[in-house]
């Protein structure tokens, strides 16, 4: 049996949504793993740092690139609770990610609203692990919000 | 006269540029202006920093929101040598920014190559300023490593 499913590694992107929603940040988390083994974690800090870059995937990748000594994220796997942003998936091509998990789609903002291919054309892309848990976390900050 | 011209900018871009060709990165340059002031300077930093994100624009964009304590880039103008790649363009949208100005265009990794308005519908345009400059300094700095 295989511990380390993509679920698995979406509900470690999670707990760090919930650090970024216990800062009244959008609660986005990702973590980025190697051999299963995490090798990053960060969530959404735009408001914390005032910076519009500090979406949890950027931050991501620095720290991924840091961890391994090197810029490009081959053999590396990034799980992010949200659809990335053009922004991101500009980054996540640079990098040349092998592997890309999303639960939540982000029908406003995320990269596939554009009609291109952004991404690397080697990186694989799964979506919809844990949707609802990863939606449900965003909608309910919105709901709070208003 | 008015002395701060886009030309004038652009040129401070292009030491920005300078500086980075000394560290033998591809020589990229970017200053964001805001009531014509320089508020942030920054140049291509991926070797030095090891990291895919540390484009010219993405370290300007963090470093004037820090200056004026505000992420958004409202009346703020970005000079930057080389056309924006997606990712940058990405976080340009992000940040609302006024006015994009850029010397040479990137026919390969540029945000134009997409067929889609990436950029903020408020964010205005202007190319071409020291184009020959802008390119030339990239140009030679390939040559070399041939």
């Amino acid at each position: 049996m295989d511990l380390f499913t993509d679920e698995y590694f979406m509900k470690e992107a999670l707990k760090e949504a919930q650090k970024a929603l216990a800062k009244d940040e959008i609660p986005i988390g990702a973590v980025i793993v190697s051999n299963n083994q995490i090798i990053a974690r960060a969530h959404n800090l735009t408001q914390t740092l005032n910076d519009v870059t500090a979406h949890a995937e950027m931050q991501a990748i620095t720290s991924a690139a840091n961890s391994i000594g090197g810029k490009y994220l081959i053999n590396c796997s990034l799980y992010v609770t949200l659809e990335p942003c053009i922004m991101c998936a500009g980054a996540l091509y640079w990098s040349q990610i092998t592997k890309i998990v999303y639960g939540a789609s982000d029908n406003k903002k995320g990269y596939t609203t554009i009609n291109s291919g952004i991404l690397h054309p080697k990186t694989q892309v799964i979506k919809g692990i844990l949707e609802n848990e990863c939606s449900n976390i965003i909608i309910d900050f919105f709901k709070k919000k208003r």
